[in-house]
């Protein structure tokens, strides 16, 4: 006995050692981000016992798609956290894990008012430690599957958070109905701003072949909440309305659903004319009106849960209800009508200036969409971006949120770096995005945040949403670096909750992604939360905006002068010269400050407020006005750009000195990176600051490093190549 | 103690469990293909055993960076096959590996001449068991460190394929100088015609960021003997010319060289032109001379082992000497010359035929070349398509082969399935390769292979080498499908060896790829090897060529006749009309024949020669022609039409009898796959009946089906986003 149990060690250890081996093995691609922050790795003692008590079986009632995703996920999870996937069972036991809706189970159905289940609406969910035919359970109950699902990447978040899984009663909702990843993907599987490969839908191969990674994308979404997908580039091909490649929508759109994402497509204003299936794209045209109906009847006949429409009209070149002499309202209005008795919804976007207009191009979205206020179909919502300009490293919230308090507002942010360093520029977007949300409008006084105003609380809408511009694409690790996924993961954490704390956030996603060690999360949270502070310092500090490379927007570009629109010269947006620097939006100048309520306005005035965040945004001062950090203009522009410098510096220090605690393949990418990251900050500065130099005509402060170079070899750096450039659609040819 | 032991036991398991349950875990991407043929998986027992008493330890001497990748290697196959790696050490023992070449180990300069080391030549290797101080030790030996690299690539597939590693005495040395993988890879990334996503190299972030990717790549080509690494496409953007570019190829080339890769440039004739660096490109010009003389230099400045250039001159629309009334000797000889004191090579493609030029264009290069043999330089090669066309699924060999005697002939092959399916068609391209290796040239009377024209002992040239054009993106398989590997494994194997036997090195790729179990490799392999002649059949039978849909080349469009130039359309090359089908090629027509050897000429004369292979191609022949299969010309048409379908519906069987055997992933995708083949199979086979039955207006054969559409539906058919269609460079505005 005792030979037999010593061998029988040996060769249980010697298998040990092989899988080890193999895992060594196959190891070369294991930390490549491929797993995001569903990572599942083992959990080692003494966590791992109260968990394995916890996780005995799982008991599931009700086998839609859904719930099976549930169960998959569950399985997957634990078997990865624990080492045992827990067996599928319909009977209660110890430490089961219960999910039911009151459909499903007459047991949850008798709960229902005790678990709150009213508040979880259609999506939200209750986790619950209880007792189930006298057994401690984990109750996951929710009024649908798809708050099971939710309720499902919850329990498994804790879990590999180290958060405990006892005395559970934890209730929760989206405050957000529509939230929704858009991805700006060509029917050639190019990405109009996108750094992370090719588009991840093989449409080439739909619908004959369903790549797997189809499942990873959707669990990854739906582990946070996301539930809609646009799949296509606003600047639309109408190819996607024909009918093979509607047969290719509708199988793709059977991988997401058992994930509660439906699938939204971008359209063209004048689709059907494009198609030339119509002579017009008017929308008063009975023909095209036929045409739209009858496209989005065949859209839901392949698609019953199909989401709706995003549409880009009267924008860079896009056909529009201008080119009809009818307003953006009655535009969205007719396809709106097309979508209604299906329940779909049209997504107008707000993102327009005209190439003929000389106004202020941040206050022409306002001035075409204030006055449509209660114009627009219920099932439509105007989608405006951030800040009024173009998804800069900072802009002042957009004026459109408020302003608008009979229409379905929702917001629409960057994920993909096109203004931000592509994708190796470590820049956490949560503090961007939530620096927004937080914005007061003070539409109904003190309060009236933006987040108010896209959760529908603050005018009484119910049909709300955020947007996010995926930077998701065919890479490997999804979003061109590792920490790119955080904004994935922010996004959708936001869209559930805009009030979220974007610190928490990103505790969270470096407790999922590296490690929950404070010895980790404490150096890279505070990493990541200095880094957007940084690439505003380093790129466009002070108020600065748009003054990067004609086209690829890549690098440096503050002396471009020589494009055809005014618009579009980065000289446009920062007036440098002999006299001073910034835009004049004050009454003397362009007023934009005009189109935020008075308070914001009053605010703004104020070439100080925020530390002089936005004063060369809304100012023209001179460049010896004093600040309140003592500097002059001059010199605090020059401060703040080493400033960026510096903290990039200091960020590639902390990743260092973590490199113990990291493994070796995500260690060196980030550290690569990083070095990328600083050696583009210091070109930024260093361009910036000989361009702004030659309009001052001043000497550095002290201490200040005059740039190496001399402007002009700045000004010579040509990039032909950059990514990101969307290439012309053969049957459409725009290219933006 | 027992119980102690019992407890350890418990422990052990659970630990495996663990292990497993990880593995599991992570399994949904494990078996993606990405490890191509290099798996590594365990071996069981009884072969696990005898294979760890053969590799207890690795004693290598040397540190190079080539030897240290070889041992790098050695140590990851035997940990993923058996569980251990083998420590390094400086002693031998019983069972050690044992690497050192003359230069490395005294030992091995000793024994050189009984290990027949001389020829193993620069490359080469001896794999033998013998004994070391008395030890029993496995001897990888060489006269270089890359010869231990295949040395130790070779002991390791030994292992994969559970072939013995006792009483080795296996000695091998490549065929050929040169091996190189041809990328058509553009500076955007994109691909000309890439089917596998796009290109691998990530230019954008190189030199600061080197993908790991690179190495497995590495690897993968020196695990089948390649060599050489063209890098970027034939359609060539003079960027890779400029100094940040020279940097960023230098960053990649010192990943590529521990693996025995040199690197090359595909380069645009008048590059220095093109970057408006000299005023013109002409050879002649003492500018244009020392233009590429230092550009030259400066490039082996950056890379001291670059290998040298690939040029297409005077094709498609690309610059060359013809511009400057030269020849291609001449426009070869001048850029030769920069290259030359560098021991740098140029390979000048043979793929030309004039825009403004009348005769067959099967027979231009013929025209252009063989007047000037023994004009070019010694380090200069002519590459050479495997037929006079262009890939089509079957070709004769170009008729160049064996015509040249006083030059040096390379064999270009393409592995991208360009005109073959693209990425979802199974066509073992082996067979396709090895037939034309095969191919008699008569040159010098019969054995006059092109495979003795190419090794060089046919006219005594040492300066030899085979190209393949690559089908190697981003896909995580790399090719786009599983079964796509075996193309790049088998252009590996035939450079290396063109004598190889096709059947054999599939039998090898599926030892390694997926099972060394009879019952999958022998059907498998049949599958194999029956789908390069269900390709001809279901798309190009007797000898058809070139009648697939317009740019993309996806598809069937035999009616197609619009195009500008009249060798750009099919008909064309088919000459189908009432009174029959083909191309007349003999002396009463374009006579090509006469560009072949003699008694090649008066067999290919011959309409059934080889099953009528090559009927149509050389011969027009009525309708009625009766063949030696008793059938006529448009009874055998339709009769290899539907068996080329009828071959794919039987490999999708043999596929399935094989589920049980095959992982659930590969087996899904590639059952995917061949669903899609045998659709266009079908479709190719209904559209060309359609059409041939048009031009013929005779009846169907009772028994074969008629296309279920009428012809005008096979011919509406469009395709706009088909992959593979190279963007312009937006410098140069090639498009192919």
């Amino acid at each position: 006995m005792i030979f037999s149990q010593v061998f029988a060690v040996r060769r249980a250890l010697a298998v040990v050692i092989a899988a080890v081996g193999l895992m060594h093995a196959v190891g070369a691609a294991a930390e490549d981000g491929y797993r995001l922050w569903l990572r599942y790795d083992p959990v080692a003692q003494p966590a791992h016992d109260p968990y394995a008590a916890q996780a005995t079986r799982i008991v599931a009632w009700g086998n839609s798609p859904v719930v099976t995703a549930a169960v998959a996920e569950l399985n997957r999870g634990v078997a990865g956290m624990l080492g045992t996937a827990p067996p599928a069972s319909t009977t209660v036991a110890d430490g089961a894990i219960v999910l039911g809706t009151p459909g499903s189970s007459p047991e949850v159905a008798r709960r229902a008012r005790d678990l709150g289940l009213a508040a979880a609406g259609p999506e939200g969910f209750v986790l619950q430690s209880t007792r189930w035919d006298g057994h401690p359970v984990t109750l996951i109950a929710a009024n649908t599957d798809v708050g099971l699902l939710y309720g499902s990447f919850r329990f498994l978040a804790r879990m590999q958070r180290g958060e405990s899984l006892a005395g559970l009663d934890l209730h929760d909702a989206p405050r957000l109905t529509l939230r929704v990843l858009d991805h700006w993907d060509n029917p050639d599987r190019s990405i109009e701003r996108g750094y992370a490969g090719q588009s991840i839908w093989d449409f080439w191969r739909l619908p004959g072949y369903l790549d797997p990674r189809y499942t990873d994308y959707a669990r990854a979404d739906a582990s946070i909440g996301i539930n809609g997908v646009m799949v296509n580039n606003v600047n639309a091909s109408a190819v996607y309305l024909t009918p093979s490649w509607i047969a290719k929508l509708a199988a793709l759109a059977g991988v997401l659903r058992p994930y509660g994402i439906h699938v939204y497509l971008s359209v063209l204003f004048n689709s059907p004319l494009d198609l030339k299936e119509t002579k017009t794209g008017d929308p008063r045209d009975p023909a095209v009106i036929a045409w739209w109906h009858a496209k989005v009847d065949e859209l839901y006949k392949a698609i019953p849960d199909f989401g709706g429409f995003v549409v880009k009209a009267d924008s860079e070149g896009e056909p529009g209800p201008r080119d009809y002499h009818l307003t953006q309202a009655q535009g969205a209005n007719m396809i709106a009508g097309a979508l209604a008795p299906h329940g779909g919804v049209l997504m107008w976007r707000a993102f327009i200036y005209a190439s003929e207009n000389t106004q202020d191009r941040v206050r022409q979205a306002y001035a075409e969409f204030k006055p449509l206020d209660g114009q627009f179909a219920p099932n439509v919502l105007v989608q405006i971006k951030n800040g009024p300009l173009d998804f800069q490293p900072r802009e002042p919230a957009h004026p459109l949120f408020g302003a608008l308090p009979h229409t379905n507002e929702m917001l629409e942010v960057q994920l993909t770096k096109e203004y931000l360093g592509f994708s190796t520029h470590l820049v956490y977007l949560g503090a961007l995005f939530s620096e927004v949300l937080h914005w007061d409008t003070f539409a109904h006084g003190a309060g009236s945040t933006v987040a108010h105003v896209i959760d529908g609380s603050l005018d009484g809408h119910t049909l709300t949403g955020m947007a996010g511009d995926s930077n998701v694409g065919v890479d490997r690790d999804w979003t061109g670096s590792i920490f790119n996924q955080a904004d994935w993961y922010a996004f959708g954490r936001l869209a559930w909750d805009p009030q979220a704390d974007p610190r928490k956030i990103a505790s969270d996603w470096v407790g999922m992604t590296f490690s929950s060690d404070p010895a980790v999360v404490t150096p890279l949270v505070g990493m990541m939360m200095a880094s957007r502070e940084a690439v505003v310092d380093y790129m466009t500090p002070l108020g600065l905006a748009h003054i990067m490379g004609t086209g690829h927007h890549y690098g440096p570009g503050p002396w471009i002068d020589d494009l055809k629109r005014p618009e579009w010269n980065p000289v446009y947006y920062h007036h440098a010269g002999r006299d001073g620097i910034g835009f004049d939006r004050t009454p003397s100048g362009s007023n934009a400050l005009a189109d935020y309520a008075p308070d914001v306005a009053r605010r703004l005035s104020d070439p100080n407020v925020d530390d002089a965040k936005y004063l060369l945004w809304f100012h023209h001062v001179p460049w010896t006005f004093r600040l309140a950090s003592g500097r002059t203009v001059w010199d605090e522009l020059t401060y703040r750009y080493s400033r960026g410098v510096a903290t990039v510096h200091s960020m590639a220090g902390t990743w260092d000195s973590l490199q113990a605690r990291i493994d070796p393949e995500r260690f060196s990418e980030t550290a690569a990176f990083l070095r990328i990251q600083q050696d583009e900050a210091q070109w930024w500065r260093d361009a910036c600051v000989a361009y702004f130099q030659q309009q001052s005509q001043l000497p550095l402060a002290p201490g200040v490093a005059a740039p190496p170079h001399p402007l002009a070899w700045y000004e010579s750096l040509v990039f032909r190549y950059a990514p990101g450039r969307s290439q012309p659609d053969p049957d459409h040819g725009i290219a933006h």
